[in-house]
């Protein structure tokens, strides 16, 4: 850590609420301890720094300090596919077992032979096909129990872990740090924001309210017993990437981003909504680069090209000609699970 | 206030956060100096205390602690016309000066005659469609200060104060006191959500996060300068009336309110799923029974019916059976507005 690097921390921990002065006198507490020293940490620290000053040119007002975090790739593990597809996959053989007529047709016959090679080939409609199956006709209460009781045992098969343990320790050290000075933290996921909103709170710190996310339409109805209930319909209401994320900014916070962070194409828009603002803004990507600690892909890196968590050249030309700082996961995160 | 009431507001006072006793010992700051003594503001104190107080049976924790408040004839004047519909009759002729071929067009020909009897015989579809004219193809940020520049310059003709004056100072203090005991307060509204967040946060309090309403589809693109821009688009998304309340706050929130306030047979679910959640739950309707000091309507006073804001028997009778508190006007407000 550089002198520069030193005024910084010690201006933004003096600054950060709840935050003080730890150890022999001089030391700080680094709010980012899994972070290396580097380009990416630094950014972070000279936007804190830049927006909760009150002396600073462009210091944010506390109500307007919004930052917006993608999940999938970004916050946790996406790769070999998506934890709630896997849910899904999980959940047919008791969609098939309710309605039998569905074990011979595709995409259910290919997910129940077991086949991952077939499985893995699925298309995105496919996928949904198989999301809208597994949910629909569901009051919102019974899904919140069936997801908070699968993802309480299920287990990661290369880590044999439960997947919220995949959470990145840099990512939970950010998102407390910008907490810590006033922001408040948004996931904004192309997953289903009642799949994230089960967990979030617990795992993220981050409340339901805040979590944006694709949804369907719901239904409001009775039981039979005259209890008002929300039954989840098949039919898509936010498809939460790409320019959705932008959009749903809007319909759901109504307030542009001062930071925001993602990781593939789908984070694109939410990425450029955020710097078009005004002031000091802050986008960040981070680079799937390390196989060994976690995975690489992608063909910015010149890796194959993947449907869970696409980083393409373009959008790594479009990073570095708007200002995005591109974080590299093997470079710029010391430690990548709290378990490690 | 009798005794009973005299130690539930000791009680609730010296629970609430940045509230202490004021004046000569023993007396306390009235939380709600324009509700009158009665059981509508008897249920209020209780229901807080209820839900606040750790040691009680029915506490509910902070983080959980949401209240949800219809706006037209909730929280201010909805007679004759809803606020929003006069902005968009106001908008009428710039939309046709850009498309001079409304001018002979039902209900833009209606509209710019003049003539208020022909107006108020509009239909809902025929209001939809002029709603649906004077926001489309305009970006959200150049909407937002369409807004604002109106509702600065607007006057309400009874009053003849811009319609932000017209909310009730009971509910004001209501509001306030929700979120001195920790409750985030929403907005849930029949009326656009971009229209009610360019001033909910400086007349409500309420940020533009926390108000849910109808909301018309958004396209992201780029102006010819390259910047991103969220376009209004003609199709409704959200419809935030009836059912469509219900729905939304799960959407939006995720969670179950405690406590629901509205006016009208439009908040009956909004109602209806706070009361079915467990613990106490508190529902609230106010009657416009106060024809002097504001408007006296609907049929369940054996008043005709009216379009804006209908309160009908059936709800009347919906919320006695199920221990909805019946707000009046005339007995309950000791104040309306804060010019009085």
């Amino acid at each position: 850590m550089d002198l520069h690097r030193r005024e910084f921390a010690a201006l933004v921990l003096g600054a950060a609420a709840g935050l003080s002065a730890a150890g022999p006198a001089g030391a700080q507490t680094d709010p980012l301890p899994s972070w290396n020293d580097g380009p990416s940490k630094d950014a972070i620290l000279r936007f804190v720094l830049a927006t909760t000053d009150a002396s600073s040119r462009d210091f944010v007002p506390p109500e307007e300090r919004i930052a917006t975090f993608d999940q999938d790739g970004t916050l946790w593990v996406e790769h070999p596919i998506y934890t709630q597809v896997v849910y899904c996959f999980d959940r047919v053989p008791t969609v098939v077992k309710a309605k039998p007529e569905l074990a011979g047709v595709e995409p259910f016959k290919t997910v129940l032979s077991g086949d991952r090679e077939a499985i893995a080939k699925l298309s995105l409609d496919d996928l949904l096909k198989i999301v809208g199956a597994t949910l629909s006709g569901m009051d919102v209460d019974a899904y919140r129990d069936e997801v908070l009781a699968w993802i309480g045992g299920a287990r990661d098969p290369r880590w044999k872990r439960p997947y919220t343990d995949l959470t990145y320790l840099p990512q939970i050290e950010l998102l407390k740090y910008l907490r810590g000075n006033g922001y408040k933290t948004y996931i904004v996921t192309g997953g289903g924001q009642d799949f994230v909103r089960t967990y979030a709170e617990r795992v993220y710190g981050i409340p339901p309210e805040q979590v944006v996310g694709s949804a369907g339409g719901l239904s409001y109805g009775y039981a039979a017993d005259g209890r008002p209930v929300l039954v989840k319909e098949p039919k898509l209401l936010l498809n939460d990437n790409n320019a959705g994320k932008a959009e749903n900014i809007h319909l759901m916070i109504g307030r542009r981003p001062y930071f925001a962070f993602g990781n593939s194409t789908g984070d694109r828009q939410m990425c450029e909504y955020t710097k078009a603002g005004h002031g000091t803004r802050l986008a960040m990507l981070v680079l799937h680069d390390d196989d060994k600690r976690e995975y690489a892909y992608g063909p910015a890196q010149g890796l194959p090209d993947t449907r869970v968590g696409t980083f393409t050249r373009e959008l790594y030309d479009e990073a570095e000609k708007d200002g995005w700082i591109v974080v590299s996961m093997k470079d710029d995160w010391k430690r990548i699970f709290a378990f490690d």
